[in-house]
Formats: C-alpha cells, sequence, structure tokens
C-alpha cells in the first residue's frame, strides 16, 4: 500500500494509504522521489482556499520523480525515466488557449490544488505534462525545477536586459530564485527583505539585500543608478508597502512585475506611472520553453538548488513540517522525501 | 502694440499688452492663428498649479500660426510659413534625455506652464520645436494637431493592432482622439463616458458610447468579445471608477493605457493584473513623431477637427470662454483666434 499526505481541514493533515490505479491512456503513473513546499500549500494548510479545495486534498506540485508504469498511446516515456511535471492542464478552447496563453486558461486545472497533488508515493498525470530531467541532476535538487520556472516566467515578462539594474522587493524562495535568474539575464539585481535571515540567506547566495525598515531604499536606488531609477522592480512581497517600494525606486520607462498575490486592491501611485511611462505587468505560473529553461538553469549550477533547501523530511512528518513552517525564520525550502516513510509508522 | 491674455490669479485672467522683442540666434517669432484652451489651462485657471505657475503667465500650448520674423542661426524656415509648436524643451543631459526619452526630461520646460504660451500675438519659441504644416491645412484645424499628437502617443504606447477591441474611459477631447486614432490604427472602439452631450458627440463622428450609469459595461464588453475581454483601454477619465471600469474589461494579456492624471494614488486591483497578466503602461505627452503623424492625420481628415471645434473667440474674449468651459456640458474644444482683437477695445 502507498501513502499520501492529505489536507483534511484547516491546519489538519495526515498521512494515509491512497488508491494507486493503473494508468489510463495517456497518463503515466509516477514515484515521486521528492515534493517541496510552497507558499500556495501554506495557504491551503491555513484553510484560506477551503472554497477551491476539495477535501480531503494530496498537495503538492513542486517535485521530481521516476516513471513507475506508462499507459496506453504513451510514446516517447519509459519506467525509470527521471521527470518533473508542469503541473497545469488546460481546455484549449478558451480565448486564453485560442490566443497562446494556456497557463491562463478560464478553465485551469491546477494539479495539486484542483486535483491531486505529488505528496504521495504513487502519483498519476497526463505524459503531456511530463519534463524530463537530464541523468545528471539529483533528484532532490531537481524539486527546485517548478519554483525556478515561476522565476524564469517573471524574468521574461520584466524583458530584463544584460546590464540593466533589478530590485527584487521580497526575499522569500521565489524572490531569491527571480534574483539569480535575473542575475543569470545579465542584470545588476538588489534586493529587498524585511527579515534578517532572508537577507543573509541572500548575501550568501552574493544577493545585496537591503532592509526597508531600516534603510532609505529609494535614496540608495538612486545612488546606485546614478539618480537614474532602476529598470526593473519586482513585487514579490505581497504588501501594501513592497507596492510602493517597487514603484518608488524605477526610473523613467522602468518596468515594474507583479508576481506576489495581492488579494485585496492596494492604493497605487498612477501618478507616478504617468509621470515617468511607467510599466506595470502582472505574472504568473510559465509556459512549457520556462519550465525547460529552469531545467537548465538548476542542472548547471545557476540556480544553486543546494543551497535553497533548508531541509529534507520524510513523507510521514511532512504534516509537521507544514507547522514548522509557518514559523518562518530560517526555512528557505522544506523539501518531502516521498520515498522514505520510515516514520509512518510512528504516526 | 500686440496683447496677450495672462493668468494673473486664481479665476482671474486679464489681456494686456506685451513686448514683441526681436527673436535671438536659434529663435523665431510667430504670430500664433488659433490657440486651443485645454484641461491643463483649466487647472492653471482655476489656481491648483500656482505652485508651477509663475503668474502673470501667458497660457497656450495647442496652436497654429505663421512666422513673422526669424532669428540668426535659424535655417530651413522663413517668415510667412505655417508651423506649430511642438511646446517642449529638454536639457538633453538627464538620465531620460540619455535614454532618447526627452519628453520625460527631470528639467522639462513645457512651453505654456512653465514659460510663456501662445495666447498671444507675438510669440518667440526655438525653431527646434516648430512643426510643419501643410499649405492645405486651414490653421483652425491645425490647432488641434497638439491634443492629436498627445492621442498618437498614446496609442503608440498601447501598442494598438488592426483588429484589435479598444475601450476608450472619458469622452473628452483626449478620449475621442484616442478613439479616433485607434479606429484609425484598425482597431475596433468603444466608448464609455456618463456625460450625454459628450456620448452624443462620439456618436455624431461615429463611436459608439456607453454610459457607465446606466450600462453594465463589463457585460456589453463581454458580448462584445465573445467572453475574450477587450484588447486594450484607455484610462482618460481621472475617476477611481475609470481605473476600475478598465481593468475589468481587459482579457487576458490585456492593455491598459494610463492617461489621465490621478492626483492621489488609487485601489487598483492587482490581482487582476497577476491573475490575467495584464499591463498597466504610463504615457505622457509625445515625441516628435508623434508631432509630424497628428500633423497628417489632421491633414487627411482621419481626425475631423472641425466637428471637434465647439466655438471660435476673439482674443480679448479669452477670459470670458475659460469660464464658460467651467461649466461643460456641451463644450469640447474652444479655439481663441489671436488675429481678431476687435473686442479688445470693449474689455
Ligand atoms: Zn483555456
Ligand atoms: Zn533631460
Amino acid at each position: 500500500m502507498t501513502l499520501a499526505v492529505r489536507y483534511l481541514a484547516a491546519r489538519t493533515l495526515d498521512t494515509a494509504p491512497a488508491p494507486s490505479p493503473a494508468p489510463g491512456p495517456g497518463q503515466v503513473e509516477i514515484a515521486p522521489a521528492y515534493v517541496g513546499i510552497c507558499g500556495t500549500d501554506l495557504h491551503i494548510f491555513h484553510g484560506d482556499m477551503d472554497a477551491r479545495v476539495a477535501a480531503p486534498a494530496v498537495l503538492g506540485h513542486e517535485m521530481s520523480g521516476r516513471i513507475v508504469r506508462v499507459g496506453a498511446q504513451v510514446e516517447g516515456w519509459s519506467p525509470g525515466d527521471a521527470v518533473t511535471v508542469m503541473p497545469l492542464r488546460w481546455d484549449g478552447t478558451c480565448p486564453a488557449c485560442r490566443a497562446g496563453h494556456q497557463h491562463i486558461c478560464a478553465h485551469l486545472d491546477f494539479i495539486g490544488i484542483d486535483s491531486p497533488g505529488a505528496m504521495q508515493q504513487r502519483w498519476t498525470v497526463p505524459a503531456s505534462a511530463l519534463v524530463r530531467l537530464p541523468a545528471s541532476l539529483p533528484l532532490d535538487l531537481a524539486a527546485l525545477v517548478e519554483p525556478t520556472a515561476v522565476a524564469v516566467h517573471d524574468v521574461g515578462r520584466a524583458r530584463v536586459q544584460r546590464g540593466e539594474r533589478a530590485v527584487v522587493v521580497g526575499g522569500g524562495p521565489v524572490g531569491v530564485l527571480i534574483a539569480l535568474v535575473a542575475r543569470a539575464a545579465g542584470a545588476d539585481v538588489r534586493m529587498v527583505e524585511p527579515s534578517p535571515h532572508r537577507r543573509r540567506r541572500a548575501e550568501e547566495l552574493g544577493l545585496a539585500a537591503w532592509d526597508p525598515d531600516t534603510d532609505d531604499v529609494p535614496e540608495l536606488v538612486r545612488r546606485w543608478t546614478g539618480d537614474a531609477g532602476a529598470d526593473v522592480a519586482f513585487e514579490v512581497s505581497g504588501a501594501p508597502s513592497g507596492v510602493d517600494t517597487a514603484v518608488e525606486v524605477l526610473g523613467v520607462r522602468g518596468r515594474l512585475c507583479l508576481v506576489a498575490i495581492h488579494p485585496r486592491p492596494r492604493e497605487v501611485n498612477l501618478h507616478r506611472f504617468f509621470w515617468r511611462e511607467l510599466t506595470l505587468v502582472g505574472a504568473r505560473l510559465y509556459g512549457r520553453a520556462d519550465f525547460e529553461r529552469a531545467v537548465a538553469l538548476v542542472a548547471d549550477g545557476t540556480v544553486p538548488a543546494q543551497r535553497l533547501i533548508s531541509r529534507i523530511v520524510p513523507l510521514a512528518e511532512a504534516p509537521l513540517a507544514f507547522e514548522a513552517l509557518e514559523d518562518g525564520g530560517d526555512v528557505m525550502k522544506i523539501l518531502v522525501d516521498c520515498a522514505d516513510d520510515t516514520q509512518a509508522a510512528a504516526v
């Protein structure tokens, strides 16, 4: 019998046996190796997404694993192949899909939110969602591919060019990944993050980080840019003050890439958008090209995934890991090791 | 002796004799023919821009006229030439200028606000600001070139493409001009405007206009676009509700061009920007290419300037015209005829 981590209700997870039917036509069955816990998973854990998530629900969409069984009509994939999954299904018929923006499909199925996710020992997905991993890439590091694909998409939406100056507001995992990907694109990057833990971690990765509570960030940006202002800003904090900072640091024709979720409307200095001819661009999820680029960036070490992984816990301890992440603090990315169910008997 | 219309203090204009010194090196002296009164002039009239405008100040920056005298070191221009003026001077050295965005110069001199404007019988400007008018273009119509250049710039910033659907929120002169220029670019256009006078005028120009107070604009846009939403929206109203409407009507990857001045921060539905990957782009003033395109659009009748001119008043009646415009109502564009000072004796 295989195990799954299940969301039952607000602040309640368990591990329980789960069925593993044979994969149907066009499907593959995967043995997930490592699954990252992300901010969206925490939102679900808090009960904030109960209107969307049908409990009991298996969470998890940042993953790596190997194919176990292949269904009918699946070509090019074999048991043992190392894979990650782009966790999106779309209808192919809505206006967004017809315009080529499938990741914004009006009927998007985000696997791991809207349908069962990867935090289990067997997982069946459409073969069309598979992304191949190079044999040289350790599977724990490969669990960082999905959040890296988010960052690749964001940096692409912001059209970051070599030699530009970019400010990343918010130093959590996504912010750090955006900073690393923007740097790989040739940008000079500064981060803004109030947590000393997170600033220290960014600095260990060679990313300079300012404290918005004690540093005069706009003034520091003016000095850094010779009064020109930044070319690009990323709002990854989700805080009203983060929006203000991102708007304020931009120079003439600067671009603000909006990554964070702002559940409520925010006051925005639209006069600055007019006066400096700024651009605000929303960025959500990713496409397949972003995912494949992310595989390359993790595989070649441009994204030092090892240094972003704070801890790896066995499957049976995943519920405790969610509680640890709530405390925030020094934690960056926690992975769940799905193959290791050694603690299961004790739960 | 030549006359000028002068702003003295809030709600106080007069006409008074003004000096007309010989133009210096690089300058030309113009006899303004027609000068339009625009929203910014009204803001100055209301006293809202006293911190920027040094009274007594000669207003006016939407103009046409003929060259009277040419200073030293001016080549290619002769007395009698029909011209309009791009009323911008920049320092050429700030970061914006060096990046090629001279119209956003950190030390921009907007002629008619920051230095004397065109509402007078003789006006000296740098020859570099001149834009040639075709002989076939009547000078009253040519006074519409400057606001048309604003519209050309806005439509360019929004990257309007043939076949796209565009919503213009706000049906004043700039909104109507944007709609006409967007239509000329091949877009299908709808306007949103609460004033019945302005809606009727838009409809007389072949522009369909909805009433935001009684029409369900988002629903009408859904029906119009087959649920896809609009490709482009222009926020020209300056009202908080105008921002909401412009955001709400846009489909996936839609672009919102922010034209209006919003003096205070506005609540913006940033979640929609994220979810639909919308873009907000600020647009301010124009460049020389926009101005030259505007000359062509007015000259070939694409912009039916005649139908946008509500009234032409003699110079001496300009102060009364400002008061008439305050009442709004049925008025679109009022021109001041600078050659006609027949009423001056009566003032
Ligand atoms: Zn779709
Ligand atoms: Zn400049």
